[in-house]
């Protein structure tokens, strides 16, 4: 879907100007046509002008700017330029040795450059076009040159114009760039389709729960459309269509563009990445300085592709060269040494400093056995209890999630049931005692659980764990009640809220009143944290008629009126659950 | 919608350990926590480290690189990293004068790096956490410590990566970071909510048709929702809310970021940014190196935010310090001049050379007058012939549309009647004679019609004029036979197509074939016209029985079997058109 248009007719002209606009200090605009270099390459004797239809950016006008493209030709969306744009986006740089068009092979394209180049010949500046043929999908490797241009474009582009930096002749630019086409291979995936400005409908559709294999960037057919799969099985999809390709006698050295189409999301490209990246690794492939975003994409069209470029030495340190464009920058200085090379995982300090992780596991992942030594029974019952818990949240799951989604995103269940997991895991190694046992759960809770619940449950467990410092006393009502109130007041502190913000405080300080009320009046601890508990499961409900603060600790939730707070509610489950196992303790 | 994932729950280490993979140059992974530098800057006494939830890349750690942040803790997606995962990525760093953590303002995240900070300063560190609160639409001017941080936090985590660069020491890099927060405002809007990973539904909606305007980039409510509108309306809306908020005593220069949060085309942004520039720089502000593109996205949300940051001299010399990670690269050399003052719009070569446009019109849209002179009656009746082409193909845009959607982009009949226009506009104009006037026509056609039927247009126009050359013999059936067989000869030359392929020719060929016949055998050239255009009509019929050619000028287009071509189906429009003008030719 187009959102931002000032309507369709001028979208691509509007696009146009923005971005000549955001991106002066690189470029000049060539009124109706392109863009151009402010200043060309003081070494360079070649231009290199690039071209295509809007609605693929930065493909192409992004890649224009020091040691890559000196200008590019861009027409309406999805539509080639015209004959007339390429020849004064051509004739806005100055003259040169020679021309190199570079260009993807689509029908109107190859046309309009065609034209552009015959003008140009006619005024007596040398010319030359390459039309790059990187996607597989389009056509069979007897037939590459009838083949579709894609993602993979940047790679030739990208050699091209550091031969053209370096101060390479119009012969040797063309003979990079015709090298580079030949070695470089793609293939792209869609999951949805992409919708034109001004359109109501998209341009075309992928079925949902399917992948169409090889769909072209304009929604040109593929080779097959399959049912989803599992990012891993994607990288082995596209890894193994481009292997079988890999030119006679290359070096075994690539570089490799993982490219999305706009709507898929850059961590979604990453969690390919990591799969394809070890694919790779498995095939004895060195892997040079790999780009992972949005080079080369469809509007809003959900997708990807995998190009990989075969290196020589040549290629390689073109590659590497640097670049200064609004899309593509590399640093100077960089060497082309295969990534793949420095994969191995550095071991953190903190690692070093600290061999047992928060899990009681070495820096290896062993268990760290330490013995329960002389631990009594409320070691067990609060095993139990966070056992207990976790079963409780576990089944409240959903519920949790729709409350939370209220005025969150939805994640409170998930993250309570993964921050309790972690905590009984790390409750069911050895602990010396009911304090350091609470400590580490609540780190756990902490680290696993992640966000503000996580924290919070961490800070109130390592409150308690505090309050119950095996100080050889055992472990009175009144104590679990002091250290309880600790665990509060630690809430207190780090959550910078208050009763009545609806958060979870407004369970958890009634439940500690109660509770201290209960065992002063004299009343056994499980009966007074089962009362206790149940007011708290109340307060949590009541929380649907508070208004929530707005402030640093929270975002604006006024939407979430009328729903209680799903901290508070996951807080009272917890309670009632530890409850139910005070009551009845294991035997 | 997320559709390359192993797992939910392995989404997040999935990403993260994808990312480290392929920035490996940059980057070290801290195991389960997040990246560091490979190496720090030499100069550095100071540590910046970022962190916030996963989802938003590349916000933060796309910013680990030279001149930028240190490192960065990434937790699950939309959750914070936990104080454990903060610790170790500060701890996986060469020891130094201080740590800077900077962090966007979130209950969790900001409770989070509390506790990592009070563990590491047990340990005699000196940290310190600037938490950044740009975002005006979360809550009151006078309560601006209570907003969130969303992408402006980029304008803050650059300065004072340039401030760690350059060798600050904790004190003035925390200066600088709180400085740099205190004038950095943005606003955003969205038009369509995101989906979490593994889940079905999305985590918000907003209203097809409508712009929730400030909504928070997690779906945290915003201020208010209104309909569409165009984009010029949205960057005064934009444009509008920040300007107010303007810092006390500014010098009138900002720089700028324009976000997208990530279904959001790039194209869509610089069309909002065309309106943003020309308002702020009707608002008298100098806009300094400003950046569009997706900086922190919320995975496929369709929206947007502007930041303006206001800039005093050191602050701006700090924004355009060198950078170099994987998502944000900064050449060396860079001067902070204002972008404003070179938005004059350069003229290029080609219109100078030229001065008179394809369309008549000199650099200043002027109209040439140039005087019929003593142009022919057979001037008048290609102007209606022309004219009387448009309002055929104008009725049957939407149908040659369809038609073009099975196997393109849909956009035949709109290009088509685009070049026509041009066509016709220019056809107005003063001509000497037939043959400059068709060669004109084609001219604009090709350039204003774009793809490859407006080429194929364009060469078949410029054959018919060469055949008509006026040398004062007059315009016989037989030569205007000749003249669109040359018309013919040259978009079988330019097109590579032959009979057959499924192209405009498969009506062309036979059409000229008909007329010449007709007209050798004595018929008068209007009725030998309509007879050979209704050949054609068939012929374009019929080519819903052919099978497309695959290659280099036309796609894959299987699919297209069963249904006529559309650049045939308008070809014979035209020519039926034509002919029906040269039967009742104009009085």
């Amino acid at each position: 879907m187009t959102n931002i248009s000032n309507g369709a007719t001028e979208f691509a002209g509007d696009m146009l100007s923005g971005y000549s606009s955001a991106y002066s200090r690189y470029l000049s605009l060539v009124p109706g046509a392109g863009v151009v270099r402010r200043t060309v390459d003081a070494r360079a004797t070649t231009r290199l002008v690039l071209g295509g239809g809007s609605g693929h950016f930065p493909w192409t006008a992004g890649f224009v700017g020091a040691g890559l493209a000196d200008g590019a030709a861009l027409g309406d969306v999805f539509t080639s330029p015209s004959a007339e744009q390429i020849y004064r986006v051509a004739k806005a740089l100055p003259p040169a040795g020679g021309v190199l068009f570079c260009y993807g092979n689509y029908a109107g394209d190859v046309l309009h450059f065609d034209m552009a180049q015959a003008r140009l010949r006619g005024e007596g500046v040398d010319c030359r076009g390459v039309v790059v043929t990187d996607d597989v999908a389009s056509a069979a490797a007897d037939n590459s040159a009838a083949r579709r241009g894609i993602a993979g474009s940047l790679a030739v582009f990208k050699v091209a114009g550091a031969a053209v930096a370096r101060g390479d002749g119009i012969d040797d630019v063309e003979r990079i760039a015709r090298l580079a086409n030949a070695r470089t291979r793609s293939l792209g995936v869609a999951f949805a389709g992409c919708t034109l400005p001004g359109a109501a409908e998209p341009l075309f559709r992928v079925e949902p729960g399917s992948i169409a294999i090889g769909l072209g960037i304009h929604g040109e057919p593929g080779i097959r459309t399959v049912p989803s799969m599992p990012a891993r099985e994607l990288a082995a999809l596209l890894v193994g269509a481009l292997l079988p390709e890999a030119p006679a006698g290359n070096s075994g050295r690539v570089t490799a563009i993982l490219n999305g189409l706009g709507a898929t999301s850059h961590e979604e490209l990453y969690v390919l990445w990591g799969g394809i990246a070890r694919l790779l690794g498995d095939a004895g492939i060195e892997v040079v300085m790999p780009e992972v975003g949005e080079l080369a994409t469809s509007l809003d069209m959900a997708g990807c592709s995998l190009t990989l470029s075969w290196l020589d030495d040549e290629l390689a340190e073109l590659w590497a060269a640097p670049a200064d464009t609004p899309s593509f920058r590399r640093a100077a200085g960089q060497v082309p040494v295969a990534d793949g090379k420095q994969l191995a995982v550095a071991v953190p300090k903190a690692e070093v400093a600290d061999s047992r992780d928060v899990n009681g596991r070495d820096a290896g992942g062993r268990l760290v056995e330490q013995g329960d030594g002389g631990a009594g029974p409320e070691v067990d019952l609060a095993r139990v209890a966070l056992a207990a818990m976790l079963a409780a949240v576990s089944k409240a799951e959903p519920e949790l999630g729709r409350l939370d989604a209220v005025a969150g995103d939805g994640d409170h269940g998930s993250g309570m049931a993964r921050g309790l997991r972690a905590a009984v895991d790390t409750a069911g190694l050895g602990h010396r005692d009911l304090s350091s046992l609470l400590r580490a759960a609540g780190l756990a809770w902490s680290d696993k659980g992640g966000g503000t619940s996580g924290a919070l449950w961490g800070v109130l467990l390592g409150g308690v764990a505090d309050g119950l410092a095996d100080d050889g006393q055992g472990y009175s009502a009144s104590r679990v009640v002091a250290a309880v109130s600790l665990g509060r007041d630690r809430v207190v502190e780090a959550g910078h809220a208050s009763v009545g913000d609806k958060t979870m405080l407004d369970a958890l300080v009634p439940f500690v009143d109660v509770l201290r009320t209960a065992v002063e009046s004299g009343a056994p601890l499980s009966a007074a944290w089962s009362g206790a508990a149940q007011v708290a499961t109340e307060a949590a409900a009541a929380t649907a008629d508070l208004r929530p603060r707005v402030g640093r600790a929270r975002p604006l939730a006024e939407r979430s009126l009328g729903s209680p707070d799903p901290g508070a509610v996951s807080l009272a489950l917890c309670l009632t659950a530890a409850g139910s196992v005070l009551a009845a303790p294991p035997a």
